[in-house]
Parts: structure tokens; C-alpha cells; sequence
């Protein structure tokens, strides 16, 4: 009996990666460099964006959209801010989809934005196999997680253009090796940026900045 | 700034909950425990996995079932320790559900084990959306996560009996407040039975261990 195969990730993958690239083409119209953060929770999305957002106000109109499950506190954290912010309630799903993205653009005056943060759900798989439409990916990882993570979630340290390792501050506390992590990192992603940072202590967010800023200004040229 | 909400609900769950039943069927008439531990990357399954391990061994007959996306850097460091492991493989899939629990279980010699440990998919979400077919849930959290986490992640603390708060070793370092972290997951779930461990120091085993033990012996009677 012949084998019935339904490739259903296939047309499903394929479908959202035409949306995303649509939705990019709109951004890179409109000049709007839309960042997609990644990490896994806890990791300190929220706590760097706040950071490098107080960094960039000046230079550029900044929004971000908040993606949950279903909570509201960090949209809180970032509207207590001032930023310009948009809530995205998942409803369950681990990650945002191109779907989703267009539903959050289409809802938020992106036209007037520079520099848009995508504050993804904290979880190192989901996010990493969808195709949000961003012009770039990022990924936080922080320090007490461990410099093993690139060897159990490949997939996410391939997909992105920067990784930072946050909570560099806490490293006396935690066995975290610099040179093995950049190692593994490259080992997947040798065109990956690496930039060791601190939210808390603001360590190693210069360097960050200036190559985020060139990101977007290249894109929004 | 007011918060805009977008309710984005595209969710469609596998419902695998006969299945799930099934298994425990299976566990319980076999006498065997099966402990279901979910946790976010980084927060420490494997290192609680294998200081609870060492306070049981020679009380029960211990085995690990280790779920990677395509790794096996943990069931390489259980087997080091003399654990008699096996290792997953979930193929992209971000949680283990009832059918790959069951074909774990069918190529391990679970019938002569006391206790088994399904070390999950490091994940806050998709994990608690599946019934794996345990005989109980964990969730281990840890410090630099951050105590707002039941706020974020609802589910995975309402689907659990016990949370282990690990790596308060820490706690100088972070701002963690374990009477907000209870309320919080006492607010989800009344049930669950909280307990503050470092899997560093050992400190808070000795609860967590004996609690352990009696849920085994019960199912297992």
C-alpha cells in the first residue's frame, strides 16, 4: 500500500514566509526597521529593550509590540516608559507568526515609527521556526542559563543576526565560558554578532547601539 | 500611555488526553512514577534531576527520559552519573506529548523502575498545553527568572502539583521576592506545593525529597 504523506508544516511554513517577506517589503517602504527579540524567559527582553530604547529616543520615534500568552505587564512597563506600545495576546500560541505581526503593524501607526522592538514570547523553540516579517532577529540569551544553550536549541542561534549575552554582571555566580559560548554560537551562525551586555549596570550597551543604529539606518536609508 | 490589545486566537490544540490516560493506566498498574519536569532553558532541570537522583538512588529504581529537540548533552551527563537514561528526540516539536511519552516508555525497561523522570523540552508554554501522561508535574523556576513569571505564563503553574523555586543561592544578586512568587502561584493554583532549593548547595532537598517519596509510595502502594 502506497504511503499517503501530508506535508502540512511545509504549505503552512510556506504560506506565512511570503506573508513575512510582504510584510518586510511594506517596512523597508515605509522605513520602519522592525527588531524581533528572542529569548527564553527571564532572560531580560524587557529590561534591555528599556535600555536600548533610552539610548535611541532621541535619535529615533520608537514603538514596540509586546507579544503574551496573555499578560499585559511588561506593555505596562514599556507604556510607564512613554514608548508607543501595542499589546499582542497570542491566545496560546508559543510564538508570533507573520499573521500576527501584520495584525500588530496594521493596528499601530508603524508609518511614523523609525526603530520598532518585537518583543517575541520568551521560549527558545516556537519563535525561532516562524518567520515574524522582521528586517532583523535577535537573540538574549543571559548568563545564568548556561553556555550550553546554543548545542540544545541550534535553531534559534541560526536564525539570528545578533545574540546578546545579558546579565554579564552576575558572572562571578554562574560557570559561564565567553570563548565556549562564542565558539558554539559560530559554530552554527559564523556571521552571528555577539555583544556581552548588562542591562542592569548598562556594561557593553555602546557597542550594541551603534551596531543596532547601523542596522536600522542601513534598512531605513 | 494606555495599552492597546490585539486578541490574535489561532490555537487549535492535539487532543491526546485518552492516550495520556492510557499511559497512567499502564504506570500505575506497573508501579512505576512517572515525574513530569518542565522549566524554562537555563533554569536547572538536569542539575535538580541528578541532586534528587543522588538523595534517592538507593531507595528506588531511578530512570531518566530526556527530551531534546536534537540533542543529547543531558542524557549524556544522567548516564555519566550512572542513570539509566534515554534520550528523545521531539524533532522540532517544542513538548513531549502522550505518543512520544509512550514510545519512550516502550523501548525502556520502565516495568522494573520505581521512578522516572521526563526531563522536558526547556519551555514555559507548550509544555503545559500537553498531557504527557505523568503521574505527576513539576515546574522548577528559577531566581534570575524573576517572580513575575506565574503572572506570564498562567498555565504552566496551573497545570502542576508542585514548583520548585531553584538557585536561591542567588538571591542576593536578584531581585526576587519569594512572598510575591507564592501568592502569585497560590492564586493559580491553591494545591501546589511550593519549595525554595538550590541544586548548587543542597539547600531545601531535604523537603523537596521526602514530599517526592511520599507522592511515589502512593501511587505506587
Amino acid at each position: 500500500m502506497a504511503v499517503k504523506v501530508v506535508e502540512v508544516n511545509e504549505s503552512v511554513y510556506a504560506a506565512n514566509d511570503h506573508l513575512a517577506e510582504e510584510i518586510r517589503g511594506q517596512l523597508k517602504a515605509q522605513k520602519t526597521f522592525l527588531c524581533n527579540v528572542m529569548a527564553s524567559p527571564g532572560a531580560g527582553k524587557s529590561s534591555v529593550l528599556l535600555r536600548t530604547i533610552s539610548l535611541l529616543r532621541e535619535r529615533y520615534a520608537i514603538g514596540v509590540m509586546e507579544a503574551d500568552i496573555d499578560a499585559t505587564v511588561d506593555a505596562e512597563k514599556m507604556a510607564r516608559a512613554g514608548v508607543q506600545t501595542i499589546q499582542i495576546h497570542t491566545g496560546g500560541e508559543c510564538a508570533m507568526n507573520a499573521s500576527m505581526t501584520k495584525q500588530g503593524l496594521d493596528r499601530f501607526p508603524t508609518k511614523d515609527l523609525d526603530l520598532v522592538f518585537l518583543e517575541n514570547i520568551g521560549n527558545l523553540v516556537c519563535p525561532a521556526e516562524e518567520d515574524t516579517g522582521a528586517s532583523m532577529n535577535l537573540e538574549i540569551l543571559s548568563v545564568p542559563e548556561g553556555d550550553d544553550k546554543p548545542l540544545k536549541y541550534p535553531l534559534m542561534f541560526e536564525v539570528v543576526q545578533a545574540v546578546l549575552i545579558n546579565k554579564i554582571d552576575t558572572k562571578d555566580y554562574f560557570d559561564f565560558d565567553d570563548e565556549k559560548v562564542t565558539e558554539r554560537i559560530h559554530a552554527l551562525n559564523p556571521e552571528a554578532k555577539i555583544f556581552f551586555v548588562s542591562a542592569k549596570t548598562g556594561e557593553g550597551f555602546d557597542a550594541w547601539v551603534k551596531w543596532l543604529s547601523e542596522q536600522a539606518d542601513a534598512w531605513n536609508r
